[in-house]
């Protein structure tokens, strides 16, 4: 057995199938893979990676499945999921992939792929263990897939309490010592055992909070969009031979330096590198946006940055438009056992369509410009998407909320 | 300059009218009088007090009045408000609250005499402070008033801090030091700053979620009901010779011996001592509450409990009603800068809503007893009430949840 | 299962021997025993008890046998003695302890008989364990009584992080999670496993560090000399009745009230009511002490006090002359295995001399008498006691600490 | 005013000079500068980088100047110089500075030439600070030198705290608060003020006991062995045209990348990535060791490996000799005021020559080498070196270690 220190669980044991995962070099690999990528230029004290969060999953698995009293294969199988859970991750995790999706047309083989393969592949079948149906279990299927990723997974547990450890952003410090005693299955289904309707909306009120705070901070957004664009001109610059799937499997390391290297993502990368960032030009809400925009795909949206610096007389790498999709809120469905039936939390408590509509009203398209160019790119925008907003409220708005982050984090 | 470590807030500089203060008989009694009560027999660690809570409320006063720019009289005023706020408390803090306002028939006036009386009006009167205008911060009137005592104070800001250090409950760990940075004064009001709509969501949420899992946890209510149908047994025995005002003035030290001595509170008295605590024969909720029950004077309430007991043919002391007020939400006026306007928190939070109906969700009307008599007693209860629930209902209610309970700090 | 929420150790699981034991009347009185009693005079937030540390106790008792791999009833018997080890404990748990134990002429048996009477020996024979058995252990005999009361015990473990917690002080801090995975047996004795020469340290400098700051802090010295006066005159007036037995039962809240009610006792009890503390009048080193002194009994201490109070002219009831015992250090016995062989910690570390060292310069000698009075008592006493200091010296290091501490937690 | 929030200290105030100094190149480099190089192969948590060190040692300079009520143009040059403490920092912090200082022969002036140009310079000038006197303070001279790089040093203060945050490791949990607080000027120089022996004293054990747990670790000095040799192998391949000054203006990401791409440093590269580290062949205490190789020079060392190698017959590449320079204890001269007068604190404290001993029994040579070629390597290397123990010694002493790493964030 083997103990490792961790900042947020301290000791977490590691034994079994996931001692030798945790020495593959694809585990390894997470050691190079920020957990929250751009979100550091907001909150510089997140620099935690997918590697030690994956360790925390583990973890959180362990203690579940000892309170569920799983034992032996069953358990390992899970054990095997919960550290493997984002072996396929790229650079900078989630601030890229739709990029690499769009391009590569895949995203759900990919996890069955990585987990036959190589050394991870290897280690599941010395353990006896078959890779799919480990692969299943990080897909979300089977009986304990909603343990590794569900309403109610391991994954979010660990990730809200590591987020608010090393962001100092307390929002995310929820119970998941309870939470983690409190599953239980019922008919088949993992379950919140009777009395823990709060339990489970104190999971939900975390994720509210943490999202406007942390992951969806307008300078994390930005930066990520801009990251995004050197991104695909990477991948467009025939000279440096990257393609989506060499992308897909960099770690944050060569990314930065194909960044660097590249003559057509030189500014993107400067300006990353000194976080001489874009700044926001229009910052509408979801009820003065066209329905057009939030549903258009990558092509149109691209069409209309074309548009928008055409009408404002700018090179047209120095707009990029930010459309979010509809939020959603996944945990709505989470299983609570209320007088002795299963409900969905969303049925149970008045706090789910609360949040949903609270999401709603933080949702923010974004036009991003250089700083000297934010009042031309501004108006062509409104113009262009047709918002319904007036200039003079464009502007209000944007001096409101940049006068905030001038004084917090920005 | 003093400077004295406290467990949340680590170094607390006392200088000026707060330094003498806290050196007064009245000040010095808070160390013997506990923040949450009854609260400690469901979390062993909560034996925090009203001094250490009064010091950190004046430790957070100090920040915002830095933030504010407030210095001089002005600001020893606050400062004095803030030590003193709770200095009125009778013993067990809230726990006793409406039996000595019903007997005293006072609860406002104190204030204003507890800060002209003793040690405590010559210290304000030496400083050059006029109690008169003290006790009106401390009744949240003025300007700063709603510093001290309002949606917003920093009273709310250490208690919930304080407490989810001392029960080991995360919920309340909110972010005081963004809190009382954003304070700001506009048209003569005090305000959060534009943007902080989401902060001021927090502390909502965060007392939302400390509600049912700390301040009305039902062992705690039991308690608490037992704790003041002691105190009521007391003051109703004229060997002892205590009176409301008396009891008032007590600290929780005087209580615990004078209801071991005296005759009439010698069970209620063992019984806390030993935790040997009633059960919950009924726990209903509102909507199968008749409202005129809800409504009920404390008369009527202990008219119910006789009838209770007669139809259930036990003793009536062995029969608890505790019926709690509507839920209220004070924090849904808080008043938050939104483009530029002031606006209420009700008005532009979906959340207050949402926070409003899981209060409601969580309100019950419980009837205790001792565990072999609960039967009997609940089925009384429900017939003498009118209460829409079964016979069967409650035990299966009840059973759920002592299932629970049983299993998390019961 | 029992869960309880620790501000400490988060989640307790309670079960078995331990579970029943905690509802015992002699368990629950430990609610009312505060742990570092008048150490809260110096730092307000440290009002834990000896309830809450008895739990943490089990906690860490409970995994250390499980890294021990040991099970069924050597475990439970553990387990109990673990719950039970402070249940003899009296009113503010060592601060009265030499004054029971001087009028009672007993200290070990004790413990014995407490765990074969009432509620405590049923339950333990209701689970086949013989309450000597458990006694042993508590008095750190047998097997495992090192782990229950010897150099590494789990109760230094849990006293050390939880006083760090609840003063703010952070010298406490101890890394428990590894010490009690370190723990193991080698030939029939608990030590700490290759490798851990520093963690055996680490223990050692934590309390090092603690009992200046803490522990021996000068104003809790003076604090509890003025409470052991106290309880010295409540036991010589023959009016209150009391004995050193029903002191020793007695909780906090008896003595505080006993205190109060009785004649002898009213100027010492207000005092410490309202904090208004005698003064340090000599504050010397053990260089500057005659043997003689440091060695001397209680009535020889007596005796000296008349003098002082005799030479200064003062009541003797306002000279308290109080010498602590020289200092020792069990923790340098410690087994830590170093290469394969068992060592004591002692010999193996330079830092287990430096560190007695340190005590000795930390020691001191305190005569302490009403502020006013002190500069009359402290010349008499050098005199009386014949220290070797100058007076001028005297008031000079006192006035260097005076001032320190009037900046530190006074 | 613009605010950050730290996961160590909360909210950070940035304002003046070094807001403007956050916003340079040369300060946003340090954002992918890790604090603690290969520690993170230790403990996968610490993840930290010197942009939030930084940020931390200027928020607690501003708290000393605070205390010590410096303002204006003299607590500006001091905050410029705590922001730009580590503005020269090569990659990987500490662990390749051995090597660039070798190479390129500078040391001491780099910081006046940094500070002197770029962006930095432009910043110093336009707020009125000439960057000599601001290197100056870097470099440790002048009246508020101490306070920047000094034996107690914000720096210090910030570096413990923060590695004990990421790494989990408690031992470096100080008391900053009360140390910058009690921080003087007496004749000129900053001092402790009285009463202040203890608080020194945790400093210095704080070190004490993180050096060997976290700096010190084994595995972490074998990682840091095996980049420095990576790192001489890339300044020796001609093909690269890197040398000793582009290296140490490189980042983590440049170096990282560069390692990849270069043929002669594509083993260790991989090594590092995968976590596939050498093994420790030998791992002798100081006593053991002859005085001749403890203070050979850089070149002696790399002639004694290649003996090795040749003794043992395997690749030279395949042996790295580390060793360690003599043990030396800075805070030793830390001054404080004892009884009016200022002496060092090795004059005082008793710890302060415990922990120099414990230092030199912690010392340890290391001979490391690919684990499949360790007996053979440790076999030649006690030869070669002429340590005085058998081979039997070096086995025993290595497998106890080893089964401890292994057991522990091997």
């Amino acid at each position: 057995m083997k103990i490792i220190k961790d900042s947020v669980h301290d000791h977490i044991q590691v034994d079994g199938v996931a001692r030798d995962l945790l020495d593959t070099p694809e585990m390894q690999r997470l050691r190079r893979i920020s957990q929250l990528g751009t979100v550091s230029l907001v909150y510089p004290s997140a620099n935690h990676t997918r590697f030690e969060h994956s360790l925390g999953v583990y973890h959180l698995a362990c203690e579940a499945l000892d309170h569920l009293n799983v034992e032996g294969r069953q358990a390992e199988r899970v054990h095997a999921a919960a550290v493997l859970h984002d072996v396929g991750h790229g650079p900078f995790s989630h601030n890229l992939e739709s990029l690499t999706h769009r391009r590569t047309g895949r995203y759900h083989d990919d996890v069955h792929d990585l987990l036959a393969d190589g050394a991870v592949g290897d280690v599941l079948r010395e353990h006896d263990l078959d890779p799919n149906a480990v692969a299943d279990l990080v897909a979300g299927e089977g009986r304990f897939g909603q343990l590794v990723s569900g309403e109610l997974d391991v994954d979010r547990m660990d990730y809200l309490v590591r987020d608010a450890h090393h962001t100092g952003v307390p929002y995310g410090t929820i119970d998941h010592g309870r939470l983690v005693r409190e599953l239980t299955f019922v008919d088949g289904e993992l379950v919140l055992a009777e009395g823990n309707v709060q339990t489970a909306e104190s999971l939900l009120v975390a994720r509210a909070l943490m999202n406007p705070t942390v992951y969806s901070h307008s300078v994390a957004r930005i930066s990520k969009a801009m990251l995004r664009r050197a991104g695909e001109r990477l991948l467009d610059a025939p000279e440096t031979g990257v393609d989506a799937e060499t992308l897909q499997r960099m770690d944050d390391y060569d990314l930065i330096v194909a960044l660097r290297s590249c003559e057509a993502t030189g500014e993107f990368s400067r300006r990353l590198d000194q976080r001489d960032l874009f700044k926001r030009a229009v910052w509408a809400e979801i009820d003065d946006v066209p329905g057009g925009i939030i549903e258009a795909d990558h092509e149109t949206i691209r069409e209309f940055e074309r548009e928008i610096a055409d009408e404002a007389d700018v090179d047209p790498e120095h707009v990029i438009l930010d459309v979010p999709s509809r939020p959603s809120m996944k945990e709505s469905t989470t299983r609570v056992v209320v007088n002795g039936e299963i409900r969905r939390l969303g049925q149970q408590s008045a706090l789910v369509e609360a949040l949903r509509a609270a999401q709603y009203s933080q949702w923010r398209l974004g036009v991003y410009s250089p700083p000297e160019l934010r009042d031309r790119v501004g108006r062509a925008a409104v113009d262009v998407l047709g918002l319904n907003i007036d200039g003079a409220l464009v502007r209000e708005v944007r001096d409101g909320l940049d006068a905030t982050l001038d004084q917090f984090v920005d």
